[in-house]
């Protein structure tokens, strides 16, 4: 993975903004394996003191997750990468919406931190292609 | 304004996630009269701790106007408003570049600021329709 | 509320410290807004997961209404304003301790709320009085 | 300082509001030295990135004695503290402000420091009259 | 204290980093005695909205806590240090897993808090043993 | 790399405490890619707009290298690493001070940055070990 990260970049990054033009989506998926083995955790035992530690601490990674999205969205893909791939727009808005986990029913849901995973690896497998290109 | 954060909900928010349901683009527009404030004062002032201290909160009010366009992205619309403005992916995601404001040159240009506001108010706009649906 | 933005700095501003000159009371009553529509929610749900969500989120807005709040008092009322409203200072120092909602009995009142909003609306007055001086 | 810190809590608290109890003008202190720090150091070198991130980090430590003073302001005084202290509101507004260096000239004089120092100084005065109380 | 912050800085600091050179262990102490007092608080409330708080506030302590810790080993000890006290990696390893308080049984359990005091005062011992040298 | 992350863990872990068990050091090295990244383009572009801004990212990426290390060291290594690998302490300590960079005159040195993702190189070398253990 080091090598990808200095593989030449495409020409959408020409006129690159200053920060360092490095990105990886590995922390947007690093932190949703984490929303995802709370839940796991938070499952498999009930005592009130845990799960409330567990529910808090929940909120943060998921917020996280939504933060590197939306740099990605934001900062990393260029014009021509949305023309490229037209769906990229809404398949973030889901993944952030996801990593957001509206209803409370859903929120400690193993199978939609797995959606939520899904998705990541839908963007990670777009953005390393853009990177190839 | 406030009787317009009172009115009643549209069906889109018939399954909210929870947070509260109040969302409002003024609190990017804020931030962003504030980043066009800075560049304002920036180009009228040549003192070196002035620019420095400038730059660096100005950085922070940008991270903020950010922020607060990716949560009404995110948070607040869904799928039924992107259908109905099929290209509000893109102005939020060109607003949020705006505030990132990239290139080394244009970060101090008053100009850049009042591209930010006008997406926003762009976005405010369609916004409030859709409070009024 | 953008006319009002632009208007003329009055005269207590002439020696303003950086960062912009922008302040607005939307910011701290956006969020108080927000603690309200929270604890509605949460008197209406009694699903633990939801209540425990509620309580952290809860917590994060309130911690913003007293940030905002104090900026306004520290960074944009300047000693001619605490003359001319002497008992504006025990009105930032009442409402930023609402916003703390000391009493475990009272934090998830809704009452509670509507007293900080209107406290923060008697700050919205005086600050608008102010910016039209 | 720990004989104090555990010593019996006064009438005033009888209602406290949940964290803790615990708050010290030791916090707002240490980072007003800090800010102290980065000035003499600030005046003593001349090297460009030097200067940049001296600035970019006093701009943060000052923020924190903000912070340490508004938390001091809203959550451990309480009304009778400022029948007894008449001027503490005005007090604390002060040493906020200082804590803010307005303008640009002034941010990096070291004598602002110690005046701010000079303030959270009074200010802890009165705080550990209030415990002995 | 005072007079101790202010003593000559002996030699370990002479590359010392910019930011200021002050550093002082009552930071993690203070944010430590608000995590004890929050568990005393905890233990005598039974109020499940006070609880959740207490829980929610505690996280943000300790967290706090490990972070004064942290810049203390990084920033503040120097390699001399470390071989002058050659427990002192494993001291703060100790103090900083204590302030995370992992297992869900022992998290709510003041003599954790007190433990992890203990520790705070270890460092802080040889802390101003270095800064008297 | 994702079937790393679902390897079972080694009895280390048995008494892990909540957050998730995940952990990777690729949050530390994509944060240090991006200090890199930063004192590259500092390097070949001299405008004081673009280094000032460079500058106050950099200071920010840096604190970040410095958290993810100081999480790893403090919640995810246990006292048999420590037996098993001596000299884990003193890898992460220096790490942790390269992530400062301290002084003017090395902190966009782009060597200095090479050096800290060596050091990262082999605490993650080191962690992989372990969870392969």
């Amino acid at each position: 993975m080091l090598a990808r990260l200095f593989a030449p970049r495409t020409t959408v990054h020409a006129h690159c903004d200053l920060p360092c033009g490095v990105y990886d989506p590995a922390q947007a998926r690093i932190e949703a394996e984490s929303v995802k083995g709370i839940m796991e955790k938070y499952a498999s035992n009930d005592d009130p003191v845990f799960r409330t530690r567990a529910l808090v601490i929940k909120e943060e990674r998921a917020e996280l997750v939504k933060h590197h999205l939306w740099v990605l969205w934001t900062d990393y893909f260029k014009p021509p990468h949305f023309e490229q791939y037209p769906h990229l727009h809404q398949l973030f808005n889901e993944a952030t919406k996801l990593a957001g986990t509206a209803g409370a029913k859903g929120s400690v849901d193993v199978a939609k931190a797995e959606d939520l995973l899904s998705k990541i690896d839908e963007i990670s497998k777009i953005f390393w292609e853009t990177k190839q290109g």
